[in-house]
């Protein structure tokens, strides 16, 4: 079973695993799945991951059978295991419990050289779905407390396997980076009586100057105080606390910006590795008057290095206002 | 001049540097500088970095010749510049100010190839001399309200440059990790009345799992909540809030024992790339009960990726047990 430990100086959660590799001679190697060129997400082998928890299937077909257009698992490394309880206990000052979470992955589609950009729309617009059926699901276990969809694209993102597809993970405690934007978004609401994330989408749309791409539901900046070149974000026109919680139309036009958005990063950047995550509410929040959900796409162009790691400040070469035109100006 | 942006939601600072590569075709391809195989910061090559403001040259010589041990020279691609006032000031909703700091490189050894577990005991001890006369210099500088000591090691840590060196960055905000630290510090100091690293300090020696060398003055720990497979911190065994205030004694216990631990390193990593930062209390903090200095070390053996991102949390395959086990059992 992982283990969920607690910094006592910052309050920092850890999984310290117990199903990855764990020993020096393990690191700088490829994981054993992956070296014989075999792929567990391809069609046909099906049998290779856990059994679905969910699959879009438009010929029909069995579970676990060919024929799909996306499916669902749970992943076979998990960090965190689904079954037991929390545990919650000392160890002398420090703290710990047990590492019970969901790690699902969303096999986006069954062709494997594929990326979002390539995908049709509509098959963006299904994978949005994948998210939001899994997290309604996810949702009724009272041990989770929030739920993060993540796309790690490319070995230098951290994707251990080619195959299109994202993550998600579901914790028992609100994790720390959510945190600090509930805390700063609550701050700002309580002194201005407005979300955070309205006035940003007012100012950017105004100003224009660091707008990407837009439709009647989302717009996608380089956000003022980006802190990677070509970070962009997605955010909803009109508040809403929760992904989940959109309406059909705005899946259809969030497929169509975000295919758009990935399309604009291939030909300006010649197809990065990168991370996407979704940032929602926590499970069960009441109060959704503060907190704007909204999607951070981190093209990894860089490295992370002892600055930032030390003093959480980050250093980027690339202005906003220069790569949002530069994205902007990208014909696609 | 480079740009302080503060993110409106997280209230992080980022550093818009305009001193660096910025359009889309600067990624993925070293520097100019490094192309031609040529190292600046060789003997010889004096002329070629901005002039040094310090330097130890145990036979004499005048300033930027060549004959010395150790230089520290002001970075020629600095992230913060010094000359300016802070410049507070908003753009709509948004807060920036002007990228004012300094930002210097320590060239720790004439010998390029060199590591820090390959020179001497002393030499190591000149470095953190060089770490102790800067700061001393820069506090006098009201502007800047933290210096932060790190050093990158390795490409895939960051370095752009092979030859062995540290960098310090002063500056006119206290960062935010720091800031994350100095709240969790007082805030336990506040509950218990004890500094949370001597207590840290006092649980590791007791129960000894994580400890990987000590001697009288020092202790080098896998913390309980390790981030990454690995992570090191050093920790002075006496409470002091300030790393510039450590006495001679404790200079010569802490190189002898971070030469050791490097040693450690390359023996059962293989030489794995690394960022090592020293944390300290903020310039000119006056209650010095809460907070006690320390250096972190973490080897980059593994990729910080969309999870890690969107959640804070970091997932850890090495058990920091099972780590300390292995550096403690090295034969060096």
């Amino acid at each position: 079973m992982p283990e969920l430990r607690k910094d006592p100086v910052a309050s920092r959660w850890v999984i310290i695993s117990t199903e990855r590799g764990r020993r020096p001679s393990d690191f700088g190697t490829e994981p054993e799945r992956e070296r014989a060129g075999f792929c567990p997400f391809c069609p046909g082998n099906e049998s290779k991951t856990p059994p679905e928890v969910l699959a879009y299937r438009a010929n029909g077909g069995g579970p676990n059978s060919s024929g799909w257009q996306l499916r669902v698992v749970p992943n076979k490394f998990p960090a965190l295991q689904i079954e037991g309880e929390l545990g919650r206990q000392g160890d002398g000052m420090y703290d710990k419990m047990n590492g019970v979470g969901a790690h699902e992955v969303i096999i986006e589609t069954p062709e494997h050289g594929e990326t979002l950009a390539g995908m049709s729309a509509q098959r963006v617009e299904d994978v949005l779905w994948a998210f939001h059926d899994r997290v309604l699901d996810l949702k009724k276990d009272q041990r989770f407390r929030y739920i993060l969809i993540f796309k790690n694209s490319g070995r230098a993102a951290g994707a251990s396997l080619d195959h299109p597809h994202s993550q998600l993970i579901a914790t028992p405690i609100i994790p720390k980076r959510v945190r600090e934007e509930l805390d700063g978004a609550k701050e700002y609401f309580n002194y201005k009586e407005r979300c955070v994330f309205c006035d940003i989408v007012r100012q950017e749309l105004n100003q224009g100057v660091r707008v990407i791409n837009e439709n009647d539901d989302f717009v996608a900046i380089a956000p003022f105080a980006s802190r990677f070149p070509f970070e962009t974000w997605i955010l909803p026109k009109t508040h809403e606390p929760f992904f989940e919680d959109a309406q059909k139309h705005e899946y259809v036009n969030l497929a169509k910006l975000l295919r758009d958005l990935c399309l604009r990063m291939e030909k300006v950047l010649i197809n990065p590795p990168y991370n996407l995550i979704i940032h929602s509410s926590p499970l069960r929040e009441t109060d959704g008057r503060y907190y704007h959900w909204h999607i951070e796409l981190m093209p990894k162009l860089t490295q992370v290095a002892g600055f930032e790691w030390g003093s959480g400040f980050y250093i980027n070469p690339t202005p906003p206002e220069d790569a949002a035109k530069y994205l902007r100006d990208a014909k696609v």
